[in-house]
């Protein structure tokens, strides 16, 4: 890496305008030549959602007057992002892609939710090592400066070691101040649950709707998930597989002798 | 299950007018009781999208008129289906989740795009046994007839067995006739991917947009895997968990010394 920057492609879930992208762009800009392929507008919660029925268009803009870097806007989901970008932005496959920074958590089983988590995967399954970062705080005025050390060393040890095929990060980051944040903490992802509770409303012409609430439930204890690491005041790194095969399983149900 | 006939929520990503899932509650009639929530548009390769920046709706519908089974038709994704029947719709938990059947291949790294899976994973993800089954045939006058005594043996076995906490089961069906099925294979996820191939065009207004197209590539050449098992006219049964940590690069990320 000495004599040739890496190029890093960043993309995220709440949209191209988001703080939480500026933030981890102004990281990746201090270690390597960045692109920025984002959606156009939010699409959290949309898990690995790819566009088939519908047209996706994905044009440059310019954020701000003295950016140096490339930057283009997408009506795709992140997943689209990342396959528009490697397949018809980029030149060269890039060396490193990065999801976020997330406004709100994707720990524990929120990973299979995650539209930043979706970017990462996508990237991982093309080959391309990749790194999606969360910050524990919904707001749009979340402050992300304690973050960027956290990012700037994750995202180098990464670029220096190299991921295994197959596995990505998924960084979930506490929401406080720098001195408070005890460290880096690798974790297994916690088993949680949400419980729904539905609000359910009539609409002016009588119909009936639903908005989606819930609470988080985590059943896990264990001192070595990403739920202690960030209640502990840890960052939280859990390595993530795409391979969804449950091995441990597949003993018992050949014994299940399906064909009898 | 001798006195008391179970519970069977059945949903699916291609819409509740889609043959797939009539075929699907066809057979679970012969089995329990059945309960429809199914989304009223497609929702092909939503992944696990959720809906929490919108309205959910969810109705009763009569698909035919002497249906004795209770059917609703929702406006959100097929997680969305399961949480709206779990929390709204059904007095208990139901014994069994059934999703599909998918008008196409869900096999291999399509699990993580693919809407009827991600219903699948929903109902395990709040303790219930849950099935996706998917044909390999995109056509809506697809055959499912060949497929009907596979889904039923499949789903007796889960109900007679029980799924371990944290596992639900993708089955995929080949698209061949009765007598050229060999049988059920319980095997693993092939490694594989998608090279996209952007179709990009011109609109009338002179805006360049694209429509996704893809090759599917599969890497894996094992004998054990989802892919080999349909090619060679298996049932392929692959245990899905979502517990997404990757524990075999845990002790190597800790070599890594993030905190140095």
């Amino acid at each position: 890496m000495a004599n040739k920057k890496p190029l890093i492609l960043v993309t995220n879930d709440d949209g191209i305008t988001a703080p939480g992208i500026r933030a981890l762009i102004s990281v990746m800009k201090d270690i390597g030549n960045v692109v920025v392929v984002a959606p156009d507008s939010p699409q959290s919660a949309m898990g690995h959602a790819i566009t088939i029925n519908d047209t996706l268009y994905c044009d440059p803009v310019k954020m701000t007057e003295d950016a140096d870097h490339k930057e283009y806007s997408c009506s795709g989901t992140p997943a689209d992002c990342v396959k528009l970008a490697t397949q018809e932005i980029l030149h060269r496959k890039p060396d490193l892609c990065v999801s976020g920074v997330n406004h709100g958590s994707n720990s524990s089983i929120n990973v299979i939710y995650s539209g930043t988590m979706s970017a990462a995967v996508e990237a991982g399954v093309e080959g391309i090592p990749a790194i999606g970062f969360s910050l524990l705080d919904y707001s749009l005025e979340a402050d992300f400066e304690p973050c960027k050390k956290y990012i700037k060393a994750i995202t180098e040890h990464v670029l220096d070691k190299g991921l295994p095929k197959g596995v990505v990060l998924n960084v979930n980051l506490p929401k406080l101040k720098e001195k408070e944040i005890k460290g880096i903490k690798v974790c297994r992802q916690a088993k949680a649950h949400w419980v729904e509770d539905f609000d359910k409303r009539k609409s002016p012409q009588g119909r009936d709707y639903y908005w989606l609430t819930g609470e988080f439930i985590n059943e896990d204890k264990g001192e070595d998930t990403d739920e202690w690491a960030l209640s502990n005041g840890y960052v939280s790194v859990v390595p993530v597989q795409f391979d969804l095969t449950a091995h441990h399983f597949i003993q018992d149900l050949n014994s299940w002798e399906l064909n009898d």
